[in-house]
């Protein structure tokens, strides 16, 4: 045995930000205090700033999924007619619980690795006014292509209907104008481009979506936004909140706040470029070349080698774990992030494993190729030392 | 401002083993009860182990230049003859700590970059036969360069002197008989390959070394070898542990344990083999050519180039830490480690790193022809997975 580190390079849970987790040590406090009330408040307050919204956030100690069942659990009624754009394991998920919740779907689909253009999302609410929602994935995880929310976004605000955005790992790595693309709903989580581990939910409720709360009928105990909200006006949260979770968040978003949140979504951008330059170099297809998103590249496996090997020489070789194809995808594609912490040191080590990989593998490569294609793309792209 | 983690690539401090830094959170423990006394007695135990020496081993609240003090204050008298080898700001310490202590030193040096060789220490001793102690580094820290302690300690063990080593950087970067050899006092410290904070020096003691102390004469009172001996024999320090870092360096010891001192070692040879590969590659020239030890790889900078640019371009680009030369050297060379917490693909991700920085200061070198020097180590080395 070598020694191997443990990197973390799925897209979710992503590496951790050290100092966010040592705050999760400062956890011995109580959540009905106003020591606790004023780091809930910032919390919010910040996230609201680095979402760039003037619409409510509201947080859930919770994964993204609960997130996305307050959604539509608080804002439609059984039998609600509602379009869900589908283009992988995620947007399965929106219509998931849209069957669920007794929601009348129309279900948009896309075969995997391509997406749902806004012309399709238009046309179907033009052939049914009475529409009253439309889901889709800002990033679809699964896949890693990216869809355009914001042509789609003024389609919905043209109708009595509200655009509901899963961006869990949208946020950080695309750019996204909520107020002024008519995102009425959008929806994060903190194990993706905020660099702290699963539990925390959050979502952005616009005014437009706060109106169809108020003849919404469907039942909803712990998700409950319209409580959610006055209590976070309080600085509180109405249940128990992850206290340790919340620590790590204010750490975090500090971070971010200070960085800039377009300047976490350039980085993801530029990781994802390169990468993307890396795996062509090497001359492997990638599996959503449309419309790459930068939270994940997903990058087909050699023909004959099943992308499990490859994942699970990722783990053996080199104690990093990348994802896998999910669902059908398994075994077809594998999977590399870059949403929230990381910089270009794990792109460069991570393709240089890669390349160590396929030629241990039967996938013949010159050693250095796909590296020198990223630092190709560090050079073009200018990145100056920071003084 | 692109995202730049931190990444500490020094000789010491080295990078901290998450799971030891997670245990000192458990500090809330006296060291005066049972439960530490456990702790303590299986640290000292599991270095004994390590450290592969049936001689005693002691530790103490200090960083490793005390354990250095502590052996020549516990051995030696005033006036005492001793030899000194110094190649490099380490063995000039051994020199400054015989010097405070009124020991008669012959100090053999040599210039930085060379080592002294063991011949000269066999003519010194031959011709001085009342010499009490020959002090040397296994690991000169500075230059990156290697002493040959087999040799050296044979020649020591046919005289009456005890042969002092420091192995600070030397413990898990190159094999050391520490009982086969000779080496009556072997010194360590927490912040090397034992991939912890700085906090804890430890040292083995020969029965030749602890019969010295019989009749040694020196003042000296906090390190107090014959009083930590009956102190650990117990289960306890002295004076009061740094729980803390006992409690880290249990966990750490832990993962050696179970990882083996010997594949340790051989990890960070590999990683130096592979810096080493990639630097001549890239066309620069090592500083310690002759004798390259496998803690640090001591790198000229290409002319016309301070050592100092590409110190600053790390930290700048890459968030990462390396080391200038110490002392004269300052400027001339710059150092990567390996010792310790290391992986290979630390070292693909420094040298495409270190490629970048070399381009954008004016020594023009092709992409990826470092790193694929060292992938071709790994894949010679026929590293494989681990199942």
């Amino acid at each position: 045995m070598h020694l191997r580190k443990q990197r973390l390079l799925t897209p979710g849970p992503t590496p951790l930000y050290p100092p966010a987790l040592h705050a999760m040590m400062a956890a011995d406090l109580h959540h009905r205090t106003e020591e606790f009330r004023k780091v809930y408040r910032s919390c919010l307050a910040d996230l609201k700033e680095v979402m760039g919204t003037s619409n409510d956030v509201l947080m859930f100690a919770a994964s993204g999924t609960g997130a996305m069942d307050a959604a539509v659990s608080n804002l439609f009624s059984r039998g609600d007619k509602v379009v869900v754009c589908s283009a992988g394991k995620f947007g399965e998920r929106w219509a998931e619980i849209a069957k669920a919740y007794g929601l009348e779907a129309n279900v948009l689909t896309a075969p995997y690795g391509e997406v749902v253009t806004p012309g399709r999302v238009e046309a179907a609410l033009a052939a049914e006014p009475a529409v009253k929602g439309v889901f889709v994935q800002a990033s679809e995880t699964s896949t890693g292509a990216m869809h355009d929310v914001r042509a789609m976004g003024q389609a919905v605000a043209r109708t009595g209907a509200i655009f509901v955005v899963d961006a869990i790992t949208g946020l950080g790595t695309m750019p996204l104008d909520i107020d002024g693309w008519g995102l009425d709903v959008t929806i994060g989580g903190s194990q993706k481009a905020f660099m702290i581990p699963p539990g925390l939910a959050f979502l952005s409720v616009s005014p437009k979506a706060w109106k169809m709360a108020e003849t919404a009928t469907l039942p909803h105990y712990y998700f409950n936004l319209k409580k959610e909200k006055k209590s976070g006006d309080a600085g509180e949260s109405s249940w128990t909140p992850a206290t340790a979770m919340i620590l790590a968040m204010a750490e975090a978003l500090r971070f971010i706040k200070q960085m800039g949140m377009a300047k976490l979504t350039e980085n993801a951008q530029l990781l994802a470029e390169a990468t993307r330059a890396a795996v062509r170099a090497l001359g492997l297809e990638l599996f959503a070349p449309g419309s790459p998103g930068s939270s994940v590249t997903a990058v087909k496996a050699p023909a004959g080698m099943d992308s499990s090997t490859i994942v699970k020489e990722f783990r053996n070789r080199f104690g990093a774990i990348i994802a896998n194809g999910q669902g059908t995808m398994k075994g077809q594609i594998f999977r590399i992030a870059h949403l929230g912490y990381f910089d270009f040191a794990d792109v460069f080590a991570t393709v240089a494993a890669l390349e160590i990989i396929l030629n241990a593998n039967g996938f013949s490569v010159q050693y250095g190729t796909g590296v020198a294609a990223a630092q190709q793309v560090y050079a073009r792209a200018a990145v100056k030392p920071q003084p």
